[in-house]
């Protein structure tokens, strides 16, 4: 049932060896949830205080090269793209970071859209932790892929897990 | 403002070379909601199917350690303690993670159990995301600290952000 | 004479890069020799102690993706596929430990299946040893390897070298 | 009864913080089995075809700094001096491999030294396996280790476990 | 007579671990040579065009961490602080970097400080390489350098190795 | 105009997924500047006092891949070959180093070539700091690149940047 296991329920990483080489695109997006007063910082802040968001996407985009290191079954990519897109309601207090990967491979770059998401939000948490103690990262969820075999997914906005 | 920046609003890392190091302890959270059928599979799988969470498990301990690689401005830490341990809803498929990182160090180790809960988390959903398409993950947060100059900090429960 | 080196004796990674990727199957052994209440306690404790298999198993698994690292004048390859399969002589308290890697590439993947076993086997010494002071590592060795000009190789199962 | 692992049976990082750092050495030994002639060509060509033992020593010391990221389990450590002693006997065909690793630390340094020793082996393999198919790694086993409480341990020489 | 030889000639990470840990700084400068209209083009177009700095300081920062991967004999060390400043020269097209870095440790930080510099200008370099195909790095030295046996040692400015 | 930003000003691993892998060659050189004495030592000590060069060259070829680790937007490229040529200087105390890299990629390995020099000038510094405390590293820069769409580099070598 699960990927990543043999029909024993042993680990493996899976064998994609026979399979070609397709375009794969997938969006991941993460959110974090601070006080209205941090983020108001943080987008006035940009030069003076310094470059929260900057560093964020920094460590978004290294981290989608360090996937296969820390999802344990993962196969190795060569990603081809990566990029980071920060979005922020200032009324609530809330940033939405949307990861996009591409990659022309045998398996598909959720895991690494997923890990570059969830990492440029960690690195947000960082920065902001010693000014709001209670900030904290919200859903993080695969919006969009695209290519391979089960074809395009596309999530549905009104049925998000955590609504639930 | 913002940890990590002098106060010309540029990336460092913060010198703690003058700090004594004491004993410090954090504890995360990570939430991971799944369809129930998804969750009691992992529940009841555990030898047939393949254990998913000792898998996480050993990914999130590994990833604990790889902290300074993937925050870019936080200290190299010699960590010297970490426990994840899982928790079950199965009428509301949800999963809770909580991280455990201890260290006798300089500076605190919230982003060693952050990362840690969260890769722990990213971990789950890459094995279940082949059966569960709309499996997410949910809060990640700092239940607990202790250690360092600001003294214990316990996460208040009933203001969790996201149940705004 | 030796891989690695070019003709003044000068270490080098090899130039491949006017191979054609062709399909490459590598599988390599190694052996832990440990007290036979030790292994008699992996087996049946699998659940009530601790899964040691299952730990060595992510530790070869994630190992087969860092020789590049490890061994320094190999060349980074993108493995499509890597599993460990254990089995054990409970009366002579031995772990055979097999890793099978296959990758569509320019070269072989015999190092990679090599670190994999050598890695497996070291994490059960790693977790057997304050048990088992005796406990060691066996021979490492390649059982076959498929794929590329120099054709398939099937270790003679008589003629292994520590048997001289 | 295994370390690494909690009273449930789950995988940890065993607490350490509590133990005082004290001096540890550890001194493990890999063993590597090849052809006479090639042996002989690793001794005789140190200049002109390639320093083998050069390479191998290297790469026997860098990955004693990597045993964190290759044993799941293992604590981070900073290791204070690390060494590699070859030693050949040429009639036999065999090349003795001996790794020294030592920490001021609060636990021991066993599995560096084992990795180095193991990894150093590995690259010999490496670097002969296209001249020699035979060529396989022998009995990797801890000799010496001192500091902590459990006292000073040293090998048995007539009591090596492959030769029962 | 080198650093990480032992007497019989062999590679070995000197063994630093009788020595009591003290406070150390190290500062080292690289300079980077390029295009006027490049220089300018970075300085101008920090908002608009991409902050060529930003980029460039987080990798420095961050290489300073990877230290004991890329210098083989060099010691794992905890920095506890690490900074980049970028000065420039408008009118001669140079930018000139200066990475500190301090630790409390057995062994000097120089080799860190060098290490962050030279790949802050090697990302700086990978950032114009498009715009300026002339572009180059220029003298990497070691500036200052304070704790240890060794004294302080400070950079005569008029005797810089390159102006010979 | 940076290479890495996309019009917004934003870092990016820009994506060549699109690109055809074509073949891909890239020489860097870098300059190391030291004592004639050390020079001469280094040279002559190959044997007795440890070979300098070999530890260098390793250096840089392993370096060569962790170029996507150290430069934060280059993307993760499959090495095919990578080599470093050390020639001397004695009278002027001078060393050159040429670092040579190939692949079949979609995008040049300019930055990994320009790595290798420069972590194999590092290491020599490494090595060479204790005896040598005016040692530095001079120029690096590209010679010669191949491949891809803007065609064949040759630096003019009277038009260096730090003649200027």
């Amino acid at each position: 049932m699960f990927n990543h296991f043999d029909d024993r329920g042993q680990a493996i990483m899976v064998d994609v060896s026979g399979k070609q080489p397709t375009l794969r695109t997938a969006v991941a997006a993460a959110t974090v949830f601070l006080k209205k007063e941090t983020l108001s910082a943080i987008i006035e802040g940009k030069i003076s205080k310094g470059d929260v968001f900057a560093v964020a996407r920094l460590a978004g985009i290294t981290a989608a090269k360090k996937t296969p290191e820390l999802i344990p079954l993962s196969h190795p990519l060569a990603i081809h793209h990566a990029a980071i897109e920060f979005s922020t309601d200032e009324n609530k207090g809330v940033i939405t970071i949307e990861a996009t990967v591409r990659a022309f491979e045998r398996t598909g770059v959720e895991m690494e859209a997923m890990v570059s998401a969830s990492v440029a939000a960690l690195a947000i948490y960082d920065m902001c932790k010693g000014a709001d103690k209670g900030i904290s990262i919200g859903e993080i969820t695969l919006l969009y892929k695209e290519g391979g075999k089960s074809g395009t997914y596309r999530k549905q906005q009104n049925k998000s897990s955590d609504s639930a």
